[in-house]
């Protein structure tokens, strides 16, 4: 086997082939070997592992360990001569009608309170609520493997200290988060949300084909951003603002992928060799993004709309042609779980029933665009399944409830499960108390992930997995909130025209 | 009716009561009244249309007519000391280890061709194939109301001439088109394509918790955008390619709805009063993006793979635990179009059999990252259907044809349907010819788009609504292929740090 003696060596090349089962006062119980290749028994005495075919490959990412580093890269700058267009009071962020306080604790980590634009309430909360990321490995010990990265880890206690220059581009705010020791000390946990503003290309545009004129504005976002390490994986959570009132929840998945031995030519069904000798089993990450709306009020309702083609020859109704479609909406009556169908155009829009929009007559509303996910793949009977309850649907509503943060309840990996969102909804069921959710305080909780059947290229560590989740203004407004955004001009943005002569000469074909 | 006479007023908002029938030589034969309100009939005779009542509320888009533009939106400026990292010569590309040329022709507009990364070939023709628009409402004369902007108007013919500072951002490379006169004579199409660079946030990301030594790059992505304007739309075409060799292309739409007239305080169920007096139907928008892959050579297969859960309690499978899964891939044989199923976690894989990834063992490929949508509304009986066959599945798969370029076939509007993606598979298999997309030279075609039922958010001028499709590399490469990007730092990227102190002293709550 050869090891790199690097204190920064990707350890996760290096799989060990055994296991130590320890008390909970840290005594060694037992050690034993981990099933090797396509089998499944563990055992106490060391199977047939040939370390010379194993490891055989040097898969490195520290810069250090890494050869040939590309050098065609030319430096990137964005400045911003008259500094951000944010203004910071304490927890307070302003920015282009945006208005919201800044949260930030040892579990959930970044969190958004009274968030408002233009003077409006949109939300009161808005939280990642948990995740969860249960393996795909059949085989003991691997079978109790999966992590809840907020219940059990801290997205707060785990967040990275975001260096200037590295983590964000262009005029960095800071805020520090604030955990505490176990006599009560507090703890700073530095720079563990940045701000900073980012252009996001073109808001809107239109030429006028009558008098050749183009109107086209640009897009700024602003970016709160936060980064978790937890064991071998990273998360970067960002929320991003944009001035045309969207709201983006972006998720991106980074980090080495967590591995186990496997003997050098052998495959399984559940999981990929990603170097000879290391298999990363398959996954899934799961998110629950908690929002906790306060569109116009609290009182606030979930309307599922599709979008339906009208009936032919059907004598009630007007559609010669069969070319009409309408739209069909249902509201929420009590406490559930739905899930998404792209293939009838469902969205669901948290609305304000008792403010109707004065042009277009309907209620004023905010809609989720989902991530189109798989669910928990884990049997219903299994202690993943039953400890992520918030996996069995996409979306959930539910009336606010102070205890109700946590959508596998407080214990996770230590429950016995029957303590998140579905057991919740039935207890209330069960004991006749309370389930409307219509013109309520309510909460809408969106399941969204990834089914991670790791790639070769995700190795060593892999290169961002990008899951976005929108919330959009739907006849909120009377027009475009974002109409009075200054059109783009050279004079202000100052591009630099690069000529037309080739840089190659000589050198391609 | 209060009228604006500024020559770039926004015309939508005073849709005529009005229809004009000519003749193919410019003859007005028939002038009638459109339906109003909610009812069906055209007329010949004006009917009750208050026009005190309508066109009350002034909404503008051109900056000369927008009154209180804000101003909060500070300058933000991207320099690149040393140039872009791109570098051209003719239609000939190379970036970041990508290698392609660009095109461009008068119905498609932008294409990109042999595309290569490190070398190794990818893509041999990569296009927008087809847009398709069909409208909602069901009353006549707009039961007709469609629209092709490739096969009837011409991504390319009614591409912008894009503007330094506007369009994008950077340092720009523009590219212009070419199309001709009637008489042969060559018309320049100036800056139809841009091409320059951004920043796209981390690329990836991992800190070592045992020596707490963070190793973090930035991502820079290349794109190419073009926008065309067809009457009252906009879109964005953009292209971006990814240091980690994936390659997305975005759709942006923007642009003013299409409006027609409707009596103060009525509805309709296919559409939205975005203004008083002003309706703007539902509609769909269905694009086909067209990939031609050359993934490792020309013969190329689909394979189509789902993750599910491993069986329980089957004494063939060990699966103690119920949280096992594995993934189920199948080949597809012949021409076909297929569906989405997130639910499944269902993922198209071109793939190239006869190479084989020497780290997992299996064949090299490029997966889909697909834009779940809704498919074409309309009735297969209508001729909004029958010209767009294309909108039938989300995903088509058929044996390369010179003459197969465009989704709808060559005439669009103005065939009576049966030209398309699923006659010329019907017409193959019916006449006895090869149909088989194994190991052979093959097509994948994605439908993607949007069900778009305005929103008022979207008056006047709408805020532009993304699609992003997505082609990343799928155990093409035996590891990260952007591991070697330099790490990221303050020196080379020159962040700055907002202090503390709040700028709103005094002013915020």
């Amino acid at each position: 086997m050869k090891l790199i003696s690097h204190p920064d060596a990707n350890h996760y090349a290096y799989p060990l082939d055994l296991c130590v089962e320890m008390s909970g006062d840290a005594k060694v119980l037992k050690i034993y070997y981990l099933p090797f290749g396509t089998g499944n028994d563990i055992s106490e005495a060391a199977q047939a592992y040939d370390s010379k075919k194993v490891h055989g490959a040097e898969i490195e990412y520290h810069p250090d360990l890494v050869k040939n580093h590309r050098t065609t890269t030319k430096p990137y700058h964005v400045s911003q001569p008259e500094g951000p267009s944010f203004e910071v009071d304490g927890n307070l962020i302003q920015w282009e009608k945006w208005r919201f306080r800044v949260g930030f604790n040892y579990r959930e980590g970044l969190t958004l309170h009274d968030v408002r634009y233009d003077g409006r309430s949109l939300f009161y909360r808005l939280s990642l609520s948990e995740m969860f990321v249960p393996y795909a490995d059949p085989r003991m010990p691997y079978a109790r493997k999966a992590a809840f990265d907020l219940g059990s880890d801290g997205a707060g206690v785990c967040a990275n200290d975001l260096k200037l220059g590295c983590d964000c581009l262009g005029h960095i705010k800071y805020f520090d988060g604030w955990h505490t020791t176990t006599d009560g000390t507090p703890i700073k946990l530095p720079n563990a949300v940045c701000c900073h503003e980012a252009d996001d290309g073109i808001l809107w545009k239109h030429t006028n084909f009558r008098t050749g004129h183009a109107v086209v504005t640009r897009s700024r976002i602003l970016i709160l951003q936060t980064i978790i390490t937890v064991s071998n994986y990273e998360y970067i959570f960002a929320f991003q603002f944009g001035q045309d009132a969207s709201l983006n929840y972006e998720v991106r998945a980074t980090g080495i992928v967590s591995t186990v031995p496997i003997s050098v030519g052998d495959k399984v069904p559940f999981g990929t060799v990603v170097a000879p000798g290391v298999m990363a089993p398959y996954h899934q990450h799961l998110f629950s993004l908690r929002i906790d709306p306060a569109v116009e009020g609290y009182k606030n309702s979930l309307l599922v709309e599709e979008s339906h083609p009208m009936p032919i020859q059907d004598p009630k109704v007007h559609n010669p042609f069969g070319i009409g479609y309408t739209t069909e909406s249902q509201i929420v009556q009590s406490e559930s779980g739905l899930d998404l169908d792209h293939s009838v155009g469902r969205v669901f829009k948290i609305v304000n029933e008792d403010v109707i929009n004065p042009v277009t007559g309907s209620p004023v509303g905010y809609k989720l665009a989902p991530s189109y996910s798989q669910l928990v793949l884990a049997h219903p009977s299994s202690y993943h399944a039953k400890r992520s309850e918030f996996g069995e649907h996409a979306v959930w509503v539910t009336r606010h409830s102070d205890e109700e943060l946590f959508a596998s309840g407080q214990h996770t990996m230590q429950s016995m499960g029957g303590q998140g969102i579905a057991s919740w909804i039935k207890e209330r069921r069960e004991k006749g108390q309370e389930t409307s959710v219509r013109k309520e305080d309510i909460v809408i909780w969106h399941t969204f992930g990834s089914t991670h059947n790791p790639r070769a290229e995700d190795w060593p560590v892999m290169p961002v997995e990008k899951m976005t989740v929108g919330l959009k203004p739907i006849n909120f407004f009377t027009a475009n909130p974002a109409i009075d955004v200054a059109v783009s001009t050279q004079e202000k943005n100052q591009s630099v025209l690069v000529d037309g002569v080739s840089k190659m000469n000589g050198h391609c074909s």
